[in-house]
């Protein structure tokens, strides 16, 4: 069993980013396991100062972090720039190193907008992440009236949020040596 | 007399960059009134739902902006990205179009870095704000141990921040087509 944690840099109710991870899980095999982080929003705008403090919010993202196999981002892309809201929550988490090593999986559901995901994907360099780019995956979501239901049901779109987990868990396993794939049948 | 605004992309307390706002507060012409705005921590994380509200933090922020002739911003570089502090910030001001055709500076007290610089540039040309290129000035500080009065007392650094806001007010009365200098003399 592989356990990814999903994190969404928008704080919307609607939510494009959140509702492709929903989606994520749902096509999922049932040997990957999805958690949606609640939310990215309980946590404070950073503050070096109290960096060392063990405030709830922060802890329970950098262990959430720490116990996942690899970690998912969608994040919205804010005035050609990383929501101020994902780029928070990873400013807490350069201090704890929870990110040092950690696969991660970049999908992106406006995939026109390239700043913001180029500018993540550097700050998770920088953080030591292993940014798996073979698993970046994108939907154009933006600007169709796709919804949760449309993406799991359609085979293209599922097939390839799958493929990518495919391609995301498996390098997961030859990180860890312990090969997870043949995943299990499409249900 | 030209009122400018001075915004900080840290929070911590012993902030080189605020502490570098403060030099520049110092320095600056009589005829150039800087306000350092106290706190972008006062903001919440940013969420579109609640964009339409008048959260006082985002309000206040707002008509400082609108107020100001001009915005001066120094933000740190965390892991090669702008802070969150500073786009969650920048994020908020976006619906509201405070920044539309405002002139803005930008400080950089660490040159070495110049990724968050581009990205913070890039955001604020996406918000159609004026950033004059001429007045950037970067000041070395991160690595050494220059304090407030190191930077006031220092000729060629207090020189360079006081030809730089030169610069910006001069743009700026192009912009209003109303000529504020030549500056009152340096005290």
């Amino acid at each position: 069993m592989i356990q990814l944690l999903a994190l969404c840099g928008s704080l919307r109710r609607q939510s494009l980013n959140a509702m492709v991870l929903r989606a994520l899980k749902r096509v999922a095999p049932e040997n990957i396991q999805i958690e949606l982080y609640p939310s990215l929003g309980d946590l404070p705008l950073f503050n070096p100062d109290i960096e060392d403090t063990n405030l709830l919010s922060i802890v329970d993202l950098r262990d959430a972090i720490i116990q996942a196999d690899g970690v998912i981002i969608a994040s919205p892309e804010y005035a050609r720039g990383v929501s101020g809201v994902m780029k928070n929550a990873l400013d807490w988490m350069v201090g704890n190193e929870s990110f040092v090593n950690k696969p991660v999986m970049l999908l992106n559901a406006s995939p026109r907008a390239h700043h913001a995901l180029d500018a993540l994907h550097l700050t998770l360099l920088t953080m030591s992440a292993k940014v798996i780019d073979d698993a970046y995956v994108a939907i154009q979501i933006m600007g169709t009236t796709l919804n949760e239901d449309d993406i799991v049901n359609d085979a293209i779109i599922a097939g390839s949020l799958r493929k990518a987990l495919e391609t995301f868990c498996n390098e997961i396993g030859r990180v860890n040596n312990t090969p997870v794939f043949p995943i299990s049948p499409m249900p």
